[in-house]
């Protein structure tokens, strides 16, 4: 796919600021650990995102890169600390800090990354109007972020969960980031507040697609492409829209199969394909499909605002991405 | 004592402000785990602080309540992130969050706590540059307290700390938001640099006065006053400056009884008892408590450069609590 080679110029770029920036100075063994995840790859969309908005909209990449990085750092934090709640062992195919350092320097390492995101933000104090505004938007996308894993969590336990619920969770655990890194590019471009609408609904419909998708890869894809545990969302019981679609449709020897496979922390790896055997069945995946194409179109429908440009192509394309990616 | 009468009127007109504030329309579960430790007491020592300072240096109180609840919202999440780290039980008399919730809950609250600390200083957004100074010092006060947390965790697995290496790891941990309070109290009276450093080093001072006086009541006192665990610092082998004291000048049947129960898991209340004896024996506790005093005097000396007001009488009285209170 040509997408993959334009999105390889951004990230480089951004890698680049990452590595000239993020913990340079620091050369305590608390940072190692909180460098960890950040420096382990990851497909750096927050950013990347960010690059395309400010430039499609009329500004200069340079000009975003900090808040940029301040994204991909919470975005860091969050996979950190979610690790630990999940009792993840695998992310981006290594093992994850709490497994490879401990849960107490795991814990230390989010925090640290957490509070680095926001000194990175720093660097827009020259122009304390904008320093202020990427602030605001920015510790709301935070708070959703907390909201939206607190969601997750508490959907884990319950039994039966509404496709209108897992939305909710959805929108603010993922579409929240994806939608302030659109907007915020906007924002540092200068953009009227029509544009840097049109922009937070461009992110957000992506997320919501991406995150749709991202449920329905972990039940048709396996480890070694995606880099994490596979089986541990069924194993879970995490709700996601495919579950969600499953619980509510599925009838005779399939519901019994998901009331004793579903959720169950003993299912064997056989049990696993049973259960993806199951949403597969019951048309959940392609239920799940669907929706995230329908997110797609929204994200794609709303860059009609701007004027035509490469950057836009590639905020098209993205969006066209996230529906059909394989990992 | 005098003091507490006049402290208790700042602790209440604050707590007010927590109420009316804090996650006050915030109805989730997970933010009942999050209001846990900020309303279960405590002293308030870091926004009566930053009021005390602003108040004294020319201020209004009311102009630093947000800079003061940020203060307290980030030593709760400090502390509800401890705990999980540290493994601790109980605190202001109360099981820890992670005991009363969960680990995962406890790791969400102290983060949403976190967020909110940021969310909360946004209310100086009307005064842009008081809002980017404010931000700036707050995070590196952040920033420090993480670093302390790290350092006192590493030292308790070392078998030897020496006094300097104690001294930079409360600095952080604990005299960084001390300063940060102070100083912040007179960056929003607009006092000149002069008086922001003067305070900047009064609340410095303090902090380490009120650490090694703290470490010191976990030697001297018991559970019920102090209301937390007493004897864990002991059991792991907490490097305090008593501590490094001890373990460089203990000599004969003292030192091998250090070697023997100091950082031992398992020691028994009764050798909790015969490690403060120890402790006592060797000059340890004088050795700290004179060292308390000295970073009392230069709290206090900071203040010379005040102009008298019943303010700076506070500020110098709690300068003398801070090493002869008994919890």
């Amino acid at each position: 796919m040509n997408l993959e080679n334009y999105l390889k110029g951004y990230r480089e770029i951004f890698e680049k600021e990452m590595k000239d920036t993020l913990f340079k100075d620091d050369s305590e063994n608390l940072y190692e650990a909180a460098r960890y995840i950040p420096f382990a790859g990851g497909k750096r969309l927050r950013p990347i995102l960010a690059m395309l908005s400010c430039e499609s909209t009329g500004g200069f990449i340079k000009d975003v890169m900090s808040f940029g990085l301040a994204l991909e750092i919470i975005h860091c934090f969050s996979l950190v600390h979610d690790d630990i709640m999940d009792k993840s062992t695998l992310r981006r195919n290594i093992p994850t800090v709490h497994v490879k350092y401990s849960e107490p320097i795991a814990i230390l390492a989010g925090d640290l990354l957490f509070i680095r995101a926001f000194d990175v933000l720093g660097s827009y104090r020259t122009d304390p109007m904008l320093y202020s505004q990427l602030n605001r938007i920015f510790i709301q996308a935070v708070t959703d972020v907390c909201e939206g894993q607190y969601l997750d969590m508490m959907y884990e336990k319950q039994s039966n969960v509404t496709k209108n619920e897992y939305m909710k969770m959805i929108e603010k655990k993922t579409a929240a980031l994806f939608s302030v890194a659109a907007e915020g590019g906007s924002i540092v471009s200068g953009s009227s507040p029509h544009v840097q609408q049109a922009m937070n609904t461009y992110g957000r419909s992506l997320g919501l697609a991406f995150q749709i998708r991202d449920d329905a890869l972990d039940m048709i894809s396996d480890t070694e492409t995606l880099g994490k545990d596979i089986g541990n969302d069924i194993r879970n019981g995490k709700k996601t829209l495919i579950a969600a679609h499953a619980l509510e449709h599925a009838q005779g020897t399939n519901k019994e199969l998901l009331a004793k496979l579903f959720g169950n922390p003993h299912a064997t790896d056989e049990d696993i394909k049973t259960v993806r055997q199951v949403f597969q069945d019951v048309g959940s995946i392609a239920y799940a499909e669907k929706k995230a194409q329908e997110y797609s179109i929204i994200a794609k429908n709303s860059l009609s605002i701007l004027s035509d440009s490469s950057a836009k192509d590639l905020l098209s394309d993205v969006a066209s991405y996230a529906v059909t990616r394989v990992k």
